[in-house]
């Protein structure tokens, strides 16, 4: 972890006040806690001047009024476990946090909407939903360590987002505290809304620098009576690319529509042993939910078109727990990259479905000409490719490497008309490349919208606004 | 139609320059041209000073140049084919048509991607992505008229959004031309993008109050294999509503779900005649979409669902045909309930689901108080159901009862937790109740917002904010 030095630009001497404005245990500064508080899975931290640990909106609207008069900054984090550093309070000042905002409100079943506070875990939320016949689609690979608070921040993404969308097309209402303390309610509780300009969406996915998000009044669908999944070998990618392009022309949009390729696989057969992890090139995961009797029908004609398409080594799982044992082996992919020992730096950059073998190509190239191991996975379904570089991150010189083939990659993306991230965010991570990503005018206007909203630049400063 | 009186706030001696600036044919200021530059099918209307028809970005560039530089008023207007009012140039000014730029300038099948000018009809866009095996969902009932520009304003819904969700979900990316002239990219071709704020969101549904849309890049998906019908008749409303939760708590999110009312019933059957009209005094139909065979088996299932909630005289349709002919007798509705010679104020409310029985009762009782009947039908799927009252225009005394019926349904609706509007928009039509469905910070927000991107309130003026 890299502890970023810069100097406090507040001080301490205020700490005491915000102390007196709320109640006790609230606000800490003990070192332990904030260095607790100082970032996220991203390598780079900063421990924060004084830790805020919310238990209501009141808290939340104390801290900000008392933020805004003293022009203290003020980083609002969730669960901590963001992938681009974009709660490192960089400016230090306090770091909000809003876990113990952690209630679920209310889930109504006849109405779809679940009412939620930030602190809650998606996983449990998802959990409560589904044993009320209800299900809330987006599903982050950390779903059981996130928030939702931190969700809407990154308007998090996963899977399932392929068929379903990403948080935002979840988020009906949002409660947000704006800098001076103002409490707004966005939104409401219905399914549709064109009343006034869509301003929750503009909440959603800020990165904490335009407003605290307090409540959020979420749409919950009909939970899909089953799920079944085929996983599929190829003997290269080009052919695996070819079968996502041949699934989506064949008129099915599948729950999830995953791809690994080689060096991800070579890395599980040597974690896992190779007797457990399919053979070929390229791996195919396909997820179709619906009625249990339609998915029979649509497992067959889903094995022909990947056959067709060059795919074997098929297998079909209906049923929670067959798919469960599917996705087990997807997600054993990032603990076989773990296993290396190497540093895993997470891209998940985004390019347009046509570029996918471009890309595999792309990142293989890079592998090759930087000694860099990289491996490929991810949400092929939308382009939307984790691209993992394996360094050894005690490596002064590798980590250097890393970055040149990061700009290597990314700039390369953007030439495709892709885009650097697809569900992280900017964050740290990405803000060096945040002005190749967007163009003079696009970053204006990211100004001038900060600017109206917090015109003391105090929500999550030395970020990318 | 009434024709607002106000005066121009601009005079008309701009007019020879801005003529100058842009190619012969552009700039208008013949007296049926401003007349048909009025306003849309809401019955207030008011003739601009000038009309610009723009057939490139570079006409738009300049106009908004022009405009800017000396303070006249910019009401952007698509198909005019909203219901609200909204492009009506209430203070005068410049009316800038998108309807020139109506090129389909891409459909990327393997990207799953259209780019559209604003000027593109809904249903020409929808055809001719169909043609190639793909689907853009959002089907405002004026899809034959609407355009794609107009949809954007007004994030506009439709039956299938129930399932597909509405306009800005199928938004990528957009060009905008602000009130300077400044182009500006918002978002892109991935079916993913974190980078940066949700600024394209900002403009969808912002009724052409914060900036001109010249270009989008619209997200397609793989267009279902087939699609299934499933009429029902009820006995009442409050079986036909209990149905409706039946559906979706067994675990179908069907891809429409439609309500009718008994007026409506009763226009139908005096103006088709009532052996086309089915009996009963509530009216259901169910759309699937899906694979071929998943459907025959999904289809049985419904109708169980369906008749064990009361629904009678069930009829199944598969295929494009017999499910059009379905839809037909839905889409009379509409047409029986011109016939009656009333003049139809339909009204997009939401209510929360489980509000479904109360609004039909309150729209009820509205009747039984005003004498002005109300037919209610619409997405019930969604809570979003078209209150139409049906008034005798001539009639000043009716005219006023039903500004005071409209009153004591929205107050009822928001009451519920419910919206004004959920896919038409607020424009002139709903701007009297527009402080009782947003607070003063909401309010306080838009204006924020508004101000920062049209500092001198040239786009569209004397609308809600």
């Amino acid at each position: 972890m890299t502890r970023l030095k810069k100097p406090s630009v507040t001080g301490t001497d205020w700490i005491p006040r915000l102390k007196k404005l709320l109640p006790s245990g609230v606000v800490s500064d003990a070192p332990i806690t904030c260095r607790e508080h100082a970032g996220d899975k991203w390598f780079a931290a900063r421990a924060p001047e004084a830790v805020v640990r919310a238990r209501t909106r009141g808290h939340v609207v104390k801290t900000l009024q008392f933020a805004h008069r003293h022009n203290i900054p003020v980083t609002t984090r969730g669960a901590g476990y963001g992938y681009v550093g974009g709660c490192v309070p960089v400016r230090g000042g306090i770091v909000l946090s809003v876990m113990g905002l952690n209630r679920i409100l209310e889930i109504n079943r006849e109405d779809g909407v679940a009412v939620v506070e930030p602190g809650v875990i998606t996983k449990e939320l998802q959990e409560q939903v589904r044993a009320r016949g209800l299900f809330y689609p987006p599903d982050p690979a950390s779903h059981a360590h996130c928030s939702i608070g931190g969700n809407i921040a990154t308007n998090a993404g996963g899977p399932h987002c392929l068929k379903y969308g990403v948080t935002k097309n979840y988020v009906l209402g949002l409660e947000v505290v704006l800098a001076d303390g103002t409490v707004v309610r966005l939104g409401g509780r219905t399914h549709k809304n064109k009343t006034g300009f869509n301003l929750a969406d503009l909440f959603i996915g800020s990165e904490g620098m335009l407003g605290v998000v307090t409540q959020a009044t979420l749409r919950l669908i009909p939970h899909p009576q089953a799920r079944a999944c085929i996983s599929a070998s190829y003997p290269d990618m080009k052919k695996a690319a070819a079968g996502v392009q041949a699934i989506l022309g064949g008129g099915f949009l599948p729950s999830a529509l995953e791809l690994a390729d080689e060096f991800t696989l070579r890395a599980a057969r040597e974690y896992l042993g190779s007797d457990h992890i399919p053979k070929g090139k390229a791996f195919l995961l396909v997820e179709l939910d619906g009625s249990r009797r339609g998915l029979r029908a649509e497992g067959a004609d889903l094995q022909r078109l990947i056959r067709k398409s060059g795919g074997f080594d098929l297998t079909e799982a209906h049923g929670e727990r067959a798919c469960e044992k599917l996705w087990d082996l997807r997600r054993q992919f990032s603990q076989s990259l773990k296993a290396t020992g190497l540093k895993k730096l997470n891209e998940d950059i985004v390019v347009p479905r046509s570029r996918l073998v471009d890309l595999f190509a792309h990142a293989h190239t890079l592998q090759r000409k930087t000694g860099i191991p990289v491996a490929c996975f991810g949400h092929a379904g939308d382009g939307n490719i984790h691209v993992n570089l394996m360094i050894r991150a005690d490596d002064p010189a590798q980590v250097k490497l890393s970055d040149r083939a990061l700009d290597a990659l990314f700039r390369q993306v953007l030439a495709w008309g892709g885009a650097i991230t697809g569900e992280h965010g900017i964050g740290l991570a990405k803000k060096p490349w945040w002005s190749l990503a967007a163009d003079l005018p696009v970053r204006r206007l990211h100004t001038l919208i900060k600017k109206a909203l917090d015109p003391k630049d105090l929500f999550n400063p030395g970020k990318f606004v």
